[in-house]
């Protein structure tokens, strides 16, 4: 069986994980028998957002207890994880991907990423175990695997938006633009990335892109495990 | 194109609504090309909890804003809903059913039922439009319409929980065991529920029930439309 990990940021898109991007993720893995580990840092949120008006808040939340709402208790500190026993990692979407796990949406191509968060990235890469990224979050993608002397250049999508294209750009990777049913698969570096919510517009549209990314993330982590047996 | 309206009551399964249980009904709805109308009372969460420790906290949340987490603020209050426009209304699970939107969980079949969800299931079931309740929520459906004059007495599932069970007994309505992948559907009373997390396991086996409730429930929507017309 294989063991996938899902990356958290929070339970809500303005200020953490989207929910709808997080749960079809959850679907899609247990309807193809796998093993989860849902993971999210031990920090605080760097905003709460009431996501009825679109303003900030004077709370404060933390990142993992909001996340194990989405996974109904049942996630890990990213710490306490241990990175050899994944075959692979997927990260939902939600402005928590660019506010919490990196800070992308306050600094832009000149961000930094969460150590942890790099730091499962870089071994995911390093010991060629597939990684998936959803809506916002290839933008950490971009800044981790971006910043490597890569074999192959990285190649992402964030759906057409092309502020968020350029950025990619500019941290050393390549876009491709592609629609909300469709994925984006860099087979070199085993990186599959979809739209989802960047480009939307509802639930069943999104469910499509990440049904098929995480198809191409157990295609990629049972090749691994074969060619590792 | 039916109109139908989804109930929440908060956003995480220990003090407001089951988030996945929330997603799969807005997916089937969507899926099925439906106008959904997400909506929740704008009143205080009786509690907060931790979902990584299980503890409550000394937070306060609001029902309608957490709600929107889930709507992506795409929600109204409960109150500024016209009930005629609806053609149909589903309650997903979760503890806030019983905690905020009822007090079933501090008085049991004692309990009472917020005044707007008491009169929107009211106005439902008098004007033939049919109700879904999912995981717990059949305790509300119970309270609700047990306590009215019916022609044909009340009949729901929420799994095989044997107090639960007998509270609903206990509050004038029958309760047949279900699994998790099965509805029990009340055609004279156009009342249709669904384990969901009352039994689990998980994600996959939760969308079969919700899947089949969605669908059995814009059945009725339809016929009771077509015979309107």
């Amino acid at each position: 069986m294989l063991k996938i990990g899902v990356v958290l940021s929070g339970s809500g898109f303005q200020d953490g994980s989207e929910i709808q991007e997080s749960v079809f993720t959850l679907y899609n893995l247990d309807a193809a028998d796998v093993d989860i580990v849902c993971m999210a840092p031990n920090i605080s949120q760097t905003r709460v957002i009431n996501h009825l008006t679109g303003q900030v808040t004077s709370e404060t939340r933390n990142v993992l207890v909001e996340s194990a709402r989405i996974a109904r208790g049942n996630i890990k500190d990213i710490k306490d994880v241990n990175l050899a026993d994944l075959d692979g990692v997927i990260f939902p979407g939600g402005f928590g991907a660019e506010s919490s796990l990196s800070t992308f949406s306050e600094n832009g191509t000149n961000c930094t990423v969460n150590p942890d968060i790099e730091n499962l990235i870089k071994e995911m890469h390093k010991t060629k175990k597939p990684l998936g990224f959803i809506c916002i979050a290839p933008v950490i993608a971009a800044k981790v695997l971006g910043s490597l002397e890569l074999d192959h250049k990285l190649k992402l999508t964030i759906g057409s938006d092309s502020d968020t294209a350029k950025a990619i750009h500019d941290m050393n990777a390549t876009h491709e633009a592609k629609t909300v049913d469709d994925i984006e698969v860099d087979l070199e570096n085993r990186v599959v990335s979809t739209p989802a919510y960047m480009t939307g517009p509802g639930p069943r549209d999104i469910n499509k892109g990440i049904e098929k990314l995480v198809r191409q993330v157990l295609i990629m982590a049972e090749t691994f495990k074969a060619e590792r047996v």
